[in-house]
């Protein structure tokens, strides 16, 4: 069973994705999710299984503040106790199901599967450039590990290559500078190329130096800067005018929903902003390749050699899989159970 | 691997579907059998696999009152054993299969899967109401394990919320009255609704009673009466004058048979006879949503809440386990084993 | 896991099926495999699996005589080497994937999973009669193991079931003469029939003899030969004059590949050359039907009854087992451990 980070938020769905009566099953971390809208406009995530006969909540409907299930009709409000048996006046107090802190933030609905009393909305990563209506945002599902998909933004020399017909680079990343820079808890995967001819739009008469960054916080929550200077010029001296999100959550073990918001320049509705054809024919495939390759066995016990490219990539796995044991070694403690 | 309860009558498929020269292949207890019929119309049920080189035997023909191998021509009589070998004349002893007994009752044919010796067809349940050219018959397969269904009959309170649309109860069930009564090995779910608004059929200026029962029997057969009378008459007292019949037989650990008849007033052919819309679309997604829910852990495992509405299905539960294990016992005793 | 024979050629492809810059993936014997040609025409056969981040090699491309990754652009030569790595001019020692030695030869491409220093083309069986271009080529996925597919193959009587239509032997062969001969490694399963009615362009005053042989080859390399001459003349002292191939090379341990030709009097391109509707709409159910049978379980587990058509079939399993245990055994011993 693959262990997750638990004291985290993740990123549960865009807000658009729950309108008003909504009931709306995800799985998330490997556990089926419902959610729904309280008249307030707050989120309210139940675990998706009735504790009577076990039928999918996300089946029911939203009453009020509360959610029916559609097989016997137990209700559920939003702390996940039973309020309501149709048949006697009698509930048992084992009649609930655990519900999960959210926050709505950032154009999308964050939730929290550690323990509740330390979820504190503060703890969510800035992402408020999202909330520019410039950036269209949509969400795809990848069949891959939550992991390999955050190598493959931790690693951006991939574009040469996947994306080598949708980004035209001619090889420019080949003689980049990459750097890991640690800020906090959080992991820079930085790209300097420099001397470079400038595009079309700029001066012709002298070269160029470009920056393509990306920012890994835990678990999975990506921030990517790009920019461009004449040659010489401090990079990211001036604010970057180009960023972008992607937010990886763990569906299972081998899937993951990918959340993605990029800069398009005009407002589009959530029906308009289709995820760019790299994502789908280029990323993708390659991605659930891999994991059709992994099967069920440990990245690691796969032995991957590792290349200088990966320096980024494998500090941020060896972060996470800290914060993971050092989760499991405060749980135990808890339990009384020695540390693993 | 799931115990079935052995020495007991299983429906295993509608008289109908077992024309003259057909030859049906259906998993039933996570077996694979095939059937054909004699001459002289009885059934004869055969494991569906050759001992010689695995190939299914319903893909091989009837000859006669035998089944030919489509594979190398071993041919088997009504009893199993193997009567011709077209390359020899020697056919080693070994070349057998089990023949299941079977008897052809109110329109169906049943099957027996414990000890030849003890397939009495006298312990057929009496569903001679099904003979009645009024019900329509029809089979589906659901993929539930057979209990789920079980449960779902012997617990109709699931009709004011899964049949919402359909059958427009308003509630009624929310104040009936339910009992469980034991009637010899068989466990009857009683519904009895007091003083409710006449029918429009009905004179408007008295109210009247309705019941509405299940009467189960081992395995997993179900009758289902239902009466209207007004109110203050004796309940049940007159001869209820509709009879619908559900026999859930297991296909797999998670999918099942569900045979069904129900009054519909005129004759119908096969064909014509399709299954209520509130099968399809209502009972069977949500059983098929359970099913999923519960996986490969067994229901007990999942620890349910025990509800008021419960009392029948969980006393077929615990007397089908009850039986199932008495079997076991007898079976290991007779081997010399000591009981579990 | 399934035990192969390693240190014996297998038919990975047809010639055909690998065009200048074709970049072809293919499994063989549970593994992943890659081939493409050098530019002297030769076939290089890799892992199909980057050792750095895990990516099939078949979604890269050719780069003259080397295959370049299509994710990071690690290269690799025809040894498995890693030669270029576009960000860096250091290659770890460890970045390098295992060669296959190969020959073309017979219209196919063979591929050698053993020990390389044993890799002997001389060892390839000769099949020179498929140069013939009067022979039709194809190639088949039958989702059964190899060795059902030979049991088939070496046990031709199921024509008389299997193919009772499309061939209409009439029951020849049930008094056919069958014999089972061993040719050093070799192994024929001989059938003849005689005093049989003569073919319409015969002449219709005399009876004729016929003869189907097969001859096996380890693991899993056969050719057929039938032919006919008036009774009584010495059978197959002629010069047969119908040969045809069947070459069965493991995909996985529940399905084949089958390389098969055969006379059509007449040159095919590959686009022509269709499977017979004998192969793909008799023999391939049949033999997907049996091994959805026998399920993960081994075939001797379901302990087979025993005919006397089975002769040379049984005796080709078992002259493979042996083969594959002796191989075993070597292997065992070379690593200083005990025989098993």
């Amino acid at each position: 069973m693959a262990r997750y980070l638990e004291n985290v938020w993740y990123l549960a769905a865009w807000d658009h994705e729950l309108q008003a009566d909504d009931v709306l099953a995800r799985r998330l971390l490997d556990r089926p999710v419902v959610m729904f809208r309280k008249s307030d406009g707050t989120v309210v995530a139940l675990d998706d299984k009735c504790p009577h006969r076990f039928a999918p909540l996300s089946r029911g409907k939203r009453v009020g503040d509360a959610l029916q299930c559609g097989y016997h009709g137990l209700t559920f409000n939003a702390s996940g106790a039973s309020i309501k048996n149709f048949f006697s006046d009698q509930i048992p107090p084992n009649a609930k199901v655990t519900s999960y802190p959210t926050k709505v933030l950032h154009r999308g609905v964050w939730i929290w599967f550690g323990e509740a009393g330390r979820a504190d909305p503060a703890l969510i990563p800035d992402l408020s450039f999202v909330e520019d209506e410039m950036l269209s945002i949509h969400r795809i599902t990848v069949r891959a590990n939550y992991e390999l998909v955050t190598d493959n933004l931790m690693d951006l020399s991939h574009a040469e290559f996947v994306h080598a017909e949708s980004f035209r680079l001619g090889g420019i990343m080949f003689n980049g500078q990459h750097s890991v820079v640690e800020e906090g808890d959080d992991i820079w995967s930085n790209w300097l190329m420099t001397d470079l001819p400038p595009p079309p739009s700029a001066p012709q008469d002298e070269t160029v130096d470009r920056w393509l960054d990306m920012r890994w916080s835990a678990p999975a929550v990506m921030v990517q800067r790009m920019g461009i200077v004449p040659s010489g010029s401090p990079p990211r001296g001036a604010a970057p005018h180009n960023f972008s999100m992607h937010v990886i959550t763990p569906e299972t073990a081998a899937s993951s929903h990918y959340f993605h918001s990029y800069f398009t320049g005009m407002p589009k509705t959530p029906e308009q902003a289709e995820p760019p054809r790299a994502f789908t024919e280029e990323d993708e495939p390659m991605l659930e390749a891999v994991q059709r390759t992994l099967g069920d066995v440990d990245f690691w016990d796969h032995k991957p050699v590792i290349l200088n490219i990966d320096a980024a990539s494998i500090r941020v796995r060896r972060r996470l899989a800290g914060l993971i044991a050092a989760e499991t070694r405060v749980s135990e403690a808890d339990r009384g159970g020695a540390p693993a």
